[in-house]
């Protein structure tokens, strides 16, 4: 075979529901050499790391780690340490995100119950409420926002919930963290499992995760130490935690001090989220989040702007993403497709009964800024009037300089 | 809190069992920007990496390509992908990571027996034969290079007897690809899984792995469509796989041409990826693999030229790493704490009953270099003499020059 080239990305905006463009802080980070993996830098720097992304969580908890996988991973990790087969979970679903966490819990022969809210909405603090008294869950299992349908589910009254029915609860927070608020020991959150591809600013591939110690005592209790690295007095468990790579026993172990093999640290990840979080800490994460939160709006209003509806349910938006309803006769993917090859921009589509209807624009992390959000809605503008479908000149950025300019 | 600052490393020669010293290309690689999951320059980049695996595998198979994890999480998805609860699987145990393999199959619920060997050595065909008759296994899961012990183990004869009892033969092959020969095709494996940090010279935290379509087929008839993304017509399995993250047919659908929304692949991990596989093909499989076992040779004749005992049956050693065996009256980790603190190398120390009583030391990919082995030598020769154990002048360097003359 002739062998490719070098690795030599296109010039891309990506201004989709994530991976978005990564700070380029984080990625000179990455290109930092190696060191052993119990080197005293080493270690020092996961210790770091875990004080680090405390202050991301909002949270005193000891276990706050990464999990050397995807987001996805990570929730994966959470639910197979938390539940055994036969156990309860109650899941909110109302999008492509909560049915991930069904799907999840399923594999680990969990018994799973939903409450299902329409896409476009959230589901109440009611419902919940009505579905706990029935199904009496060992875990409430939430996603907090859900980018298939940029809704962000309220906690208020979960945690009351939870304490009521002796339940964990547990928070899918890879969408939100940090362009959010995510108080974890305010809102009384158990497990909370992110990634850095939203509004961190990183790339895929690590994931930032907490639990209070009402979840480590549920997960310490299932903890089984593995032949070959075993001593006499070690835990052996008679039903071990589901998955190896995932049990989260290992990994607290491996993150302790005494630091017993499990996998190899994923060490330019763990470079990597490390600087994501100094990012968010170093701008203060109050002002970080208010950042994303203009943003947003002013992508929001520039979507209005240029007489496009935004979806969903405006009460309960995430600060990061908006969903714009495609407008009749438009070809949604012919738009993405111009977007990208002429303008360099990434805008997203969703998924499942929303493919095709509604189009996704994050503003998040490094793309959280200014010039992202009027060069977007200046291509958009472009891009749709030359395709035929009327928009007002200029609308999409004189409304977002209007929030701007409120905001100055 | 106050923020530490950003990532510095210390000066290091990563002279252990890994992660050893990254090439300076990986790392630039890892610092290249990001481009959307979708992009076409992305799945122009994924495509070559299955590419460039087959010829790091040497193999035909389509599946082959990247698990998002650290070489311990392919295993799993291996192994939970081929095994449903209650199938039998053999496990050749010759150290740490046979236990691995045992482990990882108990979490999924298969029934496992081992054929064990004395830790040093190798698990003899013969052995395995008699025990494949007993079992009947499903799937034959080895290790082919186990750095606990530093042995490489022999495949001759093992894929014939898969085909006469029907069993599909796995192949951890983490530690050893790329410096040591393993023809997955000729030697009739269905399925290997590696890591990027050993002889491939990258970070952990991506995993290449290749299927055969014998392997592929026990997969697919698992294959199930998460909710959220399924549409009309996709399969829905009664016994899913039980992960989801590790679960290869959706893996494989991600990779094809459906393209089918699974995990956000970890784009870094994946430039750092493509980048040590086009090091190897660059060089060439062959020389790539001539030169572990070069600089491996060194190694160990430098080792017993300062009067060491090099550990393990000396016919069946891994090209790539040297086990020392601790002399009497040394402290194992004195001598590698001074390596690390004073000359910045670092060696490594082992598992389990080797504990204390083997320092191991690796010539892997960057560092499979004159220097790095002269270094080395010189820096133990000086350690040791200062700790007041006698080590004849300049033996190990001396002898290690006489190997790289022979090669001249």
């Amino acid at each position: 075979m002739s062998l490719p080239g070098p690795v030599d990305p296109p010039a891309r905006l990506l201004m989709g529901p994530g991976p978005i463009t990564a700070y380029p802080r984080v990625l000179q980070a990455m290109s930092a050499q190696l060191v052993g993996q119990y080197d005293p830098a080493m270690t020092g720097w996961m210790n770091e790391v875990m004080d680090l992304y405390r202050g991301v969580f909002e949270t005193s908890n000891r276990q706050t780690l990464l999990v050397d996988s995807t987001a996805r991973g990570a929730i994966e990790a959470a639910l197979v340490s938390l539940l055994e087969p036969g156990d309860r979970v109650l899941v909110p679903v109302m999008g492509r995100f909560g049915h991930l966490l069904v799907e999840i819990a399923r594999r680990c022969v969990a018994e799973v119950h939903t409450v299902d809210a329409e896409w476009g909405t959230v589901v109440e603090v009611d419902r919940i409420a009505e579905a706990m008294e029935r199904v009496r869950p060992k875990v409430l299992a939430t996603v907090h926002g859900d980018t298939s349908t940029t809704m962000l589910q309220p906690y208020e009254g979960l945690a009351e919930l939870c304490a009521r029915y002796d339940c964990l609860l547990y928070a899918d927070v890879t969408a939100s963290i940090g362009g959010n608020p995510f108080p974890t020991d305010v809102w009384g959150v158990d497990a909370a499992t992110a990634g850095l591809q939203k509004c961190l600013g990183g790339p895929s591939g690590s994931a930032p995760a907490t639990f209070s110690d009402r979840a480590v005592a549920v997960i310490e209790s299932r903890h089984s130490i593995e032949a070959g690295i075993r001593v006499d007095g070690d835990p052996v468990a008679a039903h071990p935690i589901r998955s190896n790579y995932f049990d989260l026993a290992m990994i607290f172990d491996y993150w302790s001090p005494r630091r017993l093999n499990h996998h190899t640290e994923a060490t330019t990840m763990l470079y990597a989220a490390r600087e994501c979080a100094r990012l968010v800490l170093e701008e203060g994460l109050p002002a970080y989040q208010a950042r994303h939160a203009l943003h947003g709006r002013a992508m929001a209003a520039g979507v209005a702007g240029l007489g496009l509806d935004v979806y969903g349910d405006p009460a309960h938006k995430m600060a990061n993403i908006v969903g714009v309803v495609i407008p009749d006769g438009i070809d949604g993917e012919a738009v993405r497709g111009i977007l990208l090859a002429d303008f360099g921009i990434e805008i997203g589509t969703s998924f499942g009964p929303l493919a095709g209807r509604v189009w996704r624009i994050g503003t998040m992390g490094y793309n959280a800024r200014t010039d992202a959000v009027l060069a977007t809605l200046a291509a958009l503008e472009t891009v749709l009037r030359r395709l035929g479908h009327p928009v007002p000149a200029g609308g999409g950025v004189d409304a977002a300089y209007d929030i701007y300019g409120e905001a100055a």
